[in-house]
């Protein structure tokens, strides 16, 4: 079965099967288990998951030494809402496929996450990933839910067990771009794209970059970022086509660097189109760009999840980072690009559109089309 | 008389008799007054004037609110090495040109500077402008010592009086890239450049940006900024023929923002060029970049003007503005762009190269050049 | 009537009457307009309120150059949750007592808030006050809810009309501080405190601080801000006996610094005490501080008012100025003092509890109990 | 021999004799050995000499993964000034030794320094420490030079090896406070001290605090910080009587927190006298210290060790840490305290006269003072 032929022509009704059969689910909660409990984007997804209407969280797995504590003495809680009581006390456990929930959240190292993610896929867990090494795999979706969600079909192809899954999340400042691009696809077409980065503090996680790297400083290069730039658009813009991915083609040339704020990456963009607009088509492109989940009314989606402004100046990290609870992505400073066609900045909220409530969005969409039995 | 036809031919010696011409007067030193002297440009020209071996500040003028004052009382001191003592009790006159010195820096506000400026140069003295009113006047050569010092044959053609002349600095973000710029000019030609700055608080000046506006967060708009980007390097790069400037032929897309770092301007630069080399090639044009105004020994000239470096991450404001004592322009980062040709990250210090320590350079230089007679 | 003849001997029953009479006006909302709506707590004042379960925005009034101007036109909106549309669209008005609604908060500017707000008073606006000037009027009460809230008797000896009075909130950083010392009053009596705040920079409202000012640096100084730790303590910590307030013996010993964080004072506190504990008690107090007005259920209440941490480097601005939004005071790092008895950190947010949170709270005991019908 | 059984009563004619042995060696420079070269205080070490009139940097030795390759390779230089050439092509040694230097400065990290200098002590190296572990040895001075120079006499009494000797730079912020409280024990005695201090992200190192853990933040805690303000001081101010350091009596009540700066330790220090002067007494006090050392033109000496500020909102640390290269120590906000007698606000740069500037101070001391033969 393949959801979509063709990305611009997606009929809903093709999906009406899929929402009747998960809506019997929903009569009971979903039990959720985190890989790397502990790490910066573990915290955030608990903090965010603590008060989901369908989930729970009832499993916590992190690294050997914090296994057999209880969480609230594991972690060194960094969120500046409080940690909910009934997660404080669950122990933490080993990561090993046997933490008895429905569906686990991946926010595990990069260098653990390969094969750990794989051992519960196999072992029949539904995993949703916010780490690197399953994202090119040829049978593992990266989605973001308004972009490509139908690209979540490829996970038939998957062999890990009967209900075993890996489903990626891109890279943090990959996801901002792709959503800022995707009504320009849609609409005009894209042929090339020239992007600079200015990245926040908590894209690098805990510890991250020391203080006095990066107090009154700019470091233009952040390790592997760049590549993901070179690699991950081309799949999620992609179309799903015989149970595989082609990829968009499309020309991209970027530079990420890492600026001293908390959170937002902020990106200014160049776009080369296949057909170029006016720009006005433009901004219409951006205003009226409702994706197909929008439908869904999944609970962490966003009313609108482009905010675009014409004030000069808009948008800024303090500003508009937080619109629609970190999940909305805002586009300004539209202006004619002498050399590509048109060029914009874009911002988006790293830890939460970028990764734990990107994650999560994913999992309900997951869930809502039915993927997921429990 | 012409001092180059052809910008790549120079001929050191065409220029043996005014050097041998201006050594005669470097028996007496300079006096010179500032105008705009309580400001923060002024008071980072006072700072660096204040142990210069040529120059003696004897006049300071500013607006009506501070005349009278001693500038001690009338000055709001933020440069982090101790006011001069002479300085500090010379009286802060009007800004009328009655200062009785042998040459003016001008840190005046935009909107007055026009007008005092040529009332200035109306009346004898030679002015050496920082602010922005008369940089694209047609007679005004607009000046960075080491790309287009020969432009300051222009001044032969102002009508102010027999000895007022204005010469004016560029904006102080367009001097770091047409530095970083000019050697890949001279070796292979440029078509486009496309420029994303990432500019620090003091570019803004006192009071400047707001702390709240920029606390955590980028600004991806400067007022008049981008304008500069799009019409001063034309002029800078440009041909001196037949008494006026022949632009360069150049497509540039400009994108500033401002962001939370002290000093230190950032740009990350995209460049087409008219014959692209090979990566090789393009480091030793950086590197061997010998600009003809080396040779006069002025006393705020780099050893080296463009510091190439190879290493991952660099430059970095905090690790390289203050090379060469902020006068030298860093480059790294470079790779290929697989839009235009080539990319690279530049650096310069806005308020000592981009702005106090350009505009002493290009004084020293009108005096060692014989412009400048007393 | 006296609410209270005893603030350590309160009796909750006394108040019954007082709130059942309230509880029927929660059948309508209450009407309110906003001095000074332009500025950072005009802004802070509004979103707040524009989801307020008692209180409606129906008026805006701010300067002559925004009177005449919607709303969403005059204002530069600094606040990072979007202004409600229903207020967008409201024109701003000029701050004089014709707003036609039931109640004012007025967060004007200091230079001009004590004649308009005793205009507002005179007219019949019950007016609750962010700014200086009336603070220390004998007849007017200076209230943190939970610490004084008996001196809003204090009103009833006010002259201003039948209905108009003026209720004042204490400067941001006192309100932390009297917040933290309020159950060390009543469990052991104070004699001395020696306070040393570190101030965010919100707290200087908006255009405020240069950000080249304070960017890596610290001002150990802010103008006028010392002079309120030397008085407004001692009112706000007195007794209210035969119709005015009988200052609290206390010796306080202040030094008031501005540091680069964008929200929350934290102040080290050292305070001798009339009984000295053990350091037991001094927590129980810290954890078991219950004051009067919990029990009313005031909409913008703390849960816990004071929360007391135990973890060495707790309370720390970007980890807990936010708790129960905004509202709550941090108290941590308990330790014997040397010199006088112990001392402490204490950490509450600047614009939510020291300004808007803290004036709004006081608004709805005002209603609750009583003072203001409509 | 004593150099000054009474700190009051100093005589500089009985330093004659050691100043003329001294002078001869100065005909040869003096190589020195930087002990943890690669860390932060060894690179601060390491630019401060490479231009010493005195020392040459002819060996480096630090941990052993760094042992045996060139300095340039092993090091991650971050200081704003190049790393010099001949510096950069020295091998890094293991920190054994047989360095074959006339002296060695130890940055070592306090977990190894303890060990490790003392086996060079042993060996005959004269060694300055800007460690932890020997500080408060009974045998070992622990000198801020302007301050207690005549504890050297300790080394005396130390059994290392003929002329092997371990010398202590205190604390880096206990050196601010020391030098600052200085003229006031001079003039009048002092009791007591309350001190809380605001200190700078470089005060620990590299990699020191995340910037996630600090940015828009403050920190009240800094591990084992307070306990050094509990226990230098009493040593630093104290009397060498007989071989021995009696301390001086003194009560002090410290709270020291991390600020997010990135230079300049600040303090607010109130302060208990023996005698209560007046107030201009005390800004006398401060102004005319000169410090016995100051005769002795060591290179690195202070024109005025403590510079005092009458201006409100001085001393702050953007404006004045770098006073006298880093080495001279700001006082201002001088006023009376009500809990104790005067309180002011002291500041100074905790890398160099805290910590690398401090150290070469001391060293130069040793040398002319004849204590160091080569």
């Amino acid at each position: 079965m393949s959801i979509s032929d063709d990305i611009q022509d997606q009929d809903p009704a093709s999906f009406i099967r899929d929402v009747a059969a998960s809506e019997m689910h929903f009569r009971k909660r979903v039990s959720v288990g985190i890989l790397g409990a502990t790490g910066s984007v573990g915290q955030r997804l608990i903090a965010l998951l603590s008060k989901h209407p369908w989930f729970t969280v009832s499993a916590l797995a992190a690294s050997e030494s914090s296994a057999g504590r209880l969480y609230k003495d594991a972690v060194q809680w960094r969120i500046n809402t409080p940690l909910h009581p009934d997660i404080a006390n669950l122990p933490v456990q080993q990561a090993i496929p046997n933490l008895g929930c429905d569906l686990v959240f991946s926010a595990l190292d990069a260098t653990v996450a390969g094969d750990i993610e794989a051992d519960f896929a196999k072992k029949g867990y539904p995993v949703i990933s916010c780490a690197r090494p399953h994202r090119m795999d040829p049978n593992v979706p990266l989605v973001v839910p308004e972009v490509n969600f139908d690209h979540l079909e490829l996970v038939k192809t998957q062999q890990y067990s009967e209900k075993g899954m890996i489903i990626a999340k891109p890279n943090c400042a990959v996801v901002g771009l792709v959503l800022a691009l995707r009504p320009l696809q849609l609409e005009f077409g894209i042929e090339a794209i020239h992007v600079v980065t200015m990245q926040a503090l908590s894209g690098a996680g805990f510890p991250g970059v020391p203080s006095l790297a990066v107090f009154d400083n700019i470091i233009p290069y952040i390790p592997t970022e760049a590549e993901r730039f070179e690699i991950e658009p081309y799949k999620i813009l992609g179309t799903l086509k015989d149970g595989s991915i082609q990829a968009y083609p499309l020309t991209i040339s970027s530079t990420c660097s890492r600026v001293p704020i908390s959170d937002g990456h902020l990106q200014v963009v160049s776009v080369k189109l296949k057909r170029k607009p006016s720009r006005e088509h433009m901004i219409r492109a951006f205003k009226e760009f409702v994706p197909y989940v929008q439908e869904l009314n999944l609970p962490s989606r966003c009313k609108t999840p482009i905010h675009y402004f014409d004030e000069e100046g808009y948008p800024q990290p303090a500003l508009h980072r937080d619109l629609e609870s970190g999940m909305a992505v805002s586009v300004g400073r539209l202006r004619e690009c002498p050399i590509l066609d048109y060029k914009f900045v874009t911002l988006s909220h790293n830890t939460i559109r970028g990764a734990s409530g990107g994650a999560i969005l994913l999992a309900e969409l997951l869930i809502k089309k039915g993927y997921v039995f429990w």
